[in-house]
């Protein structure tokens, strides 16, 4: 035990006292070059010419890369594991056995042709914070749990698992790498038998923290250092059916027309509107659309298109999705044509905890750095995660915003200071009384 | 010779006099049972379960339909033979050998499952003039041609190959049958080394006259018996791309995108708005889009669409395109992305003749019938004529304005309504000094 573990466990002896008494911010820093050294490394796995990053879950690419994840875990003092469901847990005791452990963590898969810090910012700089702990001989009072969740990138597969669970629906469902999520499980370790072993109950674990890159541009655009996330959008969207009535484009008259593709752009530039005309930061997207028959001779009769909403209030998505209707009404009849929406599966909000949110916030201002309070647009394992415990997420700028592309990329001076922050917010939490 | 044909060559007997003197209307009537049975038997070559057509050029529906109208010409007395471009050509001398022919005719050909009027109507009209004539003994000045052109859905091929000849291009073109036009021509009789002989001179023919269905629904819904054709409009049409950036649709904030697909609504209504913000019957179509990458969760990058603009003045169509460029010049700017127009293959208006306006309108109110000048939307193998000599067109009423379908409907009465003013208009041109 050195003089700086001493001191520390010495501060967290009286637990009840610590949210009353100022904390002094801790000396402890990560190593800057191994983070990115580590993320340089893990790039490797996957590599695609145009320098990014392939590598699906299930596949020899991701396998690779889980092998090298589990090394650094190990050489980082974590006791390395693979859930039935395929997630890698590294875990280290706390001082406290009574105390349900801090999770912190992200995945290591990529989406098809993506880059190479998605995800992989976030796991290596939890495996980077544990190292950090482990060389200084920082013990937490929380048992520390390190997970790297599979199958982020197909939909929270890993991270559902452990929240929920899967249904055998999920498990049939055949991913990218042409395996079923089922097969996938196997191939990555998992046990599909066992699946309901993987579930953690309501308030285990104690909390989660994920280090992410922020995907959307603001942080880099505005020169800021850590965003701190609200909470992670719920994402509502229709499959939207127009019908009017298909007809010869040089022998119908403008006013008998029942043109669907002019309603459809009459609907799409409302939406813009409605979605653009009141405050806050929700988001409405049409990013699907086709045309019957689709000749450039013909009066389309009918079409396809899609209608996407996202905002960390429900309420507000659905009164936006009403006078999104009320206008709709009014294009119908304008244009004679008929509209339906269909819903498609939602994901619901997931608010961050506010406790989290200011933690995180006074560790990164402590560290010096600047930040913004923002939601993510992105879907993230911690929504997942917000079912069992108090959830947070630190965000690093991200270049241009530009990420599922291989020009993602993030400052290696950005990822260091995301991993201090995730350092430094996991020792406050590891001080605060957090049930 | 009867009394009725005596009369009628006493008549025409002084050319020069014959405009300058009321002409009594001539008591001849079509048959008009005779000419509904007709289109009814021409209906079984190529004839659908939906009670439509199928009976696409150089196919044997075609084939057997072309054996049937042939069958039915030499008994209207014509001579019938097979041009070197496949079109069927039945003929009958004048009696003034200085004159050069009167042509009346339309196709057979139809769409894809397409009705059983569109052209056919116009072909056992002409064919029923023939007989009429020939019946009641009544010979013309001018010889008499009634020309059944082939092809006519792939795009005027016949009457392009009588007017102006076909390209070795043309001849490649692998058309609906699967056969090229120079294979389908062979494949109707025709000789595809001997087209320049199928190629008739500027004036030869005197006139040419097209009864046709209307397919706009103007006339059905108005209850007028005979539309008076204007002329058939220019098709001018562009391929039209729009360069976006495509991105996360739940990171980026609505005022950070390029949405293409938001530039495409705009442009797709500014499109209608100009075009029926003026006077006249121009129409403007968009019929084809397409979105990059197209789901709902990515804000779209590109978007592929079309212009299509029809009017009988090649000068408005100009005028409203640079009103539509002006536009999306905006657009442009309010949404971050950049149009490209590329303009296809355009067909120039087709104006007919006044004298045969005026002469199809005279016809047809002595014949107790009401009457509208209007232009035709849609291309007519009229249009290739109009560049040897003048042309006029007489439409019929067509049921809701339904074509190239088989709810494609015109009621019996109405074609012999239409048969009756193309017989009476034939006369009336027969006793002008057309040159």
């Amino acid at each position: 035990m050195n003089r700086r573990e001493f001191n520390l466990n010495l501060l967290f002896a009286v637990p009840a006292l610590v949210s009353l008494i100022p904390q002094a911010p801790s000396p402890l820093r990560v190593n800057g070059e191994r983070v990115n050294a580590h993320l340089r490394e893990l790039a490797q796995f996957g590599k695609t010419p145009e320098g990014g990053t392939h590598r699906l879950a299930y596949t020899d690419a991701d396998l690779q890369a889980r092998q090298y994840a589990m090394r650094l875990m190990r050489e980082a003092k974590l006791e390395v594991s693979i859930d039935a469901a395929g997630n890698i847990v590294g875990r280290r005791a706390g001082s406290d056995t009574a105390l349900k452990p801090l999770m912190i963590g992200s995945h290591i898969d990529s989406v098809p042709a993506g880059g190479s810090y998605d995800g992989q910012v976030g796991s290596m700089g939890a495996i980077e914070v544990a190292e950090t702990l482990a060389e200084n001989n920082v013990r937490l009072r929380h048992p520390l749990e390190v997970v790297l969740f599979q199958n982020e990138e197909g939909g929270t597969i890993g991270s559902a698992a452990l929240a929920k669970g899967l249904t055998e629906k999920d498990l049939s469902i055949v991913t990218n790498s042409k395996k079923t999520i089922r097969e996938g499980i196997k191939f990555i370790g998992g046990d599909t038998d066992k699946l309901a072993s993987a579930v953690r109950k309501k308030g285990d674990p104690a909390g989660y923290v994920e280090l992410h890159i922020e995907q959307g541009g603001i942080l880099h655009r505005e020169k800021i250092n850590i965003g701190v996330v609200e909470g992670i959008v719920g994402v509502f969207w229709w499959d939207v059916t127009i019908e009017g009535f298909a007809n010869h484009a040089g022998t119908t008259p403008m006013n008998q027309r029942h043109d669907a593709l002019l309603a459809a752009a009459k609907y799409i530039d409302a939406v813009n509107r409605i979605v653009t005309s009141m405050p806050g930061r929700q988001v409405g997207t049409v990013g699907k659309i086709q045309a019957f028959p689709g000749a450039f001779n013909i009066v389309p009769g009918s079409v396809t298109t899609s209608l996407g909403l996202r905002d960390l209030d429900a309420a507000k998505v659905q009164m936006i999705y009403e006078k999104i209707q009320a206008e709709v009404r009014q294009i119908e009849a304008a244009t004679g044509t008929k509209f339906d929406f269909k819903q498609n599966s939602a994901s619901q909000p997931a608010p961050t905890d506010a406790r989290f949110r200011r933690v995180i916030d006074d560790a990164a201002r402590q560290l010096g750095f600047t930040t913004k309070l923002m939601p993510s647009g992105a879907g993230h394992d911690a929504q997942e995660i917000a079912l069992l415990c108090p959830v947070g997420m630190i965000f690093v700028p991200s270049r241009d915003g530009i990420s599922h592309s291989p020009r993602e990329f993030s400052e290696p001076a950005d990822i260091t200071n995301g991993a201090n922050v995730l350092l430094h917010t996991l020792l406050k939490l590891d001080a605060m009384n957090l049930n």
